[in-house]
């Protein structure tokens, strides 16, 4: 088991990582003391991962909530439901939620637990290779708007992340390159000699060796630790997190959330932006092909769908990482550097939006 | 014009009393700088008080939202409306959402600035009593949940709040009332000589004199001000604020939110709180009566609608106040000292709502 802890001034959020730990009695004696529980859970883990949590909780009772699969169910109207069975099984401000699932169990379950009487406790039990290296780390939670994705949500930060690597077992094959999304991001953003074990790594990944996994998984949590620990609130530094998600949400807002994965629709956005990297001077070509490589060996989309350039800024436009009405990006200096800057040509963006995600026929 | 500084750490949340302050683009030019913004506030104080605002604002635009006046919109599908006119306004990250308006407008508006993006600022401009005293300061926000009062919310503290005293001359007299019982609160929970004060003024309190509401206003918010920063996420000595809290929002979902004012139902509970306190050997028998005997003079309810024991009980025991399965409330050990405990005979309680609340034919 690995063991990483997100240290938050006077808080820290520990991460657990390994094989079996969602049915560790010790685990969760630590980790959640004499608490009421509530666990969210969706219509797919929950046959599948609920029976060891149980044995985990050795015995002890808990309210269970399950939503139903996809993306779509991430509203605020999910979230009110999820309240409503936590006030319907009398849960006081000293509960706990614990969400285990994938990224949309873990955002939703969050944002209950941070609104739920002003906050009450979480435990994030990721269930998938997306929630593991990121969505579940660093206190971000949720739900979408037809607007634009997150675009209501809560900085609360989990009691505890556990991720057992054996749920990545039952993981579809879709649903794991979309998580290597994440982890390649991690690796571009901070640490070069992390994208070169990737590059030797990718097939023992695809595979799912578990050394392998569980060794991605660390670093990456590592990565995402550590930035989110020197800016909570993400009022700086932490932006580059967002590496590839202006593109990536504007894809997934244009074709309708849902259709692509968010993983996908990152990996096209994270060419995006190599691409407008290299087109503003920032990144060498041959590093924009390295990036475009990686993705495309781990069976990711390559190339944004053509929703039109004037689609696409305007899509943009509503992004939340605008400040003062000038577009705000995360752009790439080098394979493990980046930064989050408005300080590139506003012309670089329209044409390469326009070769890549023009429609072809103006 | 008082200003008193809320001191949070790293933050600080100016407040600013007094006459005319909504008109005065001095003050919007220091605390709003040049965010996009949107005024949400309800229709019974917009026709009152936003042009006065307008002029305040010296010709900038802003969004705006009203809701319907009243307890019962405060609710999260009301919140889910201000978020989407503050995304169908094209509002981002940097926006700021002004609430004009009483406690409601404040709570509301302060979970939608809460929750979207992830927190954007709000500037809370109180426009009753109640809300200048209390509601608007300290950074609680949210919304009701037909299990009870403000289940669903979030610490967000105001970039500023500013409380126009002007304002309370269109107040109606029972909303003056309801924010005395909160002015009558603070002064029991921290400042004895405040209540001899109150004591005194009382009458000039009821008859609107500038001088008087603009001194209370201030004590009120001084006394609140040092509690929330000894401890702005309520994890201790701010709970006794909530003194007559635990009766009150007991009273108002028993007989249904918007039946009796908040103030109202406090004001009640306050007494209950005395006669506990009381009971348990706390407090001196002439102290119960003079808590009462003020909150009479303030023409407030001094006596608890009969719900009936069981179901205050069963209202007391949904509570957030409740820790462990064992109820905490807010008692008084003198005339200016509170402490919130669960040391106090469980009976005393049975009996005391016997008493008070049972139905007279049991």
């Amino acid at each position: 088991m690995q063991r990483i802890d997100l240290n938050l001034g006077a808080r820290r959020c520990p991460i657990l990582i390994g094989p079996g730990l969602l049915g560790m009695q010790a685990v969760f004696a630590e980790h959640v003391g004499d608490r009421q529980l509530m666990v969210v859970s969706n219509e797919t883990v929950a046959p599948l991962w609920l029976p060891r949590l149980r044995a985990g909780l050795g015995g002890r009772p808990f309210a269970q909530f399950l939503l139903p699969d996809g993306e779509q169910h991430k509203t605020l109207a999910s979230a009110g439901r999820i309240i409503d069975a936590l006030v319907d099984a009398g849960l006081n401000r000293d509960c706990m939620v614990m969400a285990l699932g994938g990224g949309v169990v873990g955002d939703i379950a969050g944002f209950a637990a941070a609104t739920y009487q002003r906050g009450v406790a979480c435990l994030q039990l990721p269930t998938t290779l997306l929630a593991q290296v990121d969505s579940a780390i660093g206190g971000k939670t949720g739900v979408n708007h037809q607007g634009g994705k997150n675009l209501i949500g809560a900085f609360h930060q989990p009691a505890a992340v556990i991720a057992d690597t054996d749920t990545l077992a039952t993981l579809p094959d879709r649903e794991l390159r979309a998580g290597l999304a994440e982890v390649i991001k991690s690796a571009l953003i901070a640490d070069g000699s992390f994208f070169v074990w990737l590059e030797q790594r990718i097939e023992a990944l695809l595979e799912r060796r578990p050394e392998a996994l569980e060794e991605a998984i660390r670093r990456a949590c590592e990565i995402k630790s550590g930035i989110v620990a020197s800016d909570e609130r993400e009022q700086g530094p932490r932006a580059i997190l967002n590496l590839g998600h202006s593109f990536g949400h504007a894809i997934e807002t244009g074709l309708g959330h849902g259709t692509w994965l968010h993983g996908e629709a990152v990996s096209a956005g994270i060419v995006l932006a190599a691409e407008l990297s290299a087109r503003s001077g920032r990144l060498a070509a041959a590093d924009v092909e390295r990036v475009r490589g990686l993705l495309a060996r781990a069976g990711l989309p390559v190339e944004p769908p053509r929703l039109g350039r004037e689609r696409m800024l305007s899509l943009l436009g509503m992004d939340k990482k605008v400040a003062g009405g000038r577009l705000r990006l995360v752009l790439l200096d080098s394979i493990g550097s980046a930064v989050c800057t408005a300080d590139f040509p506003q012309a670089a963006l329209g044409e390469l939006l326009e070769d890549k995600a023009g429609m072809g026929d103006t």
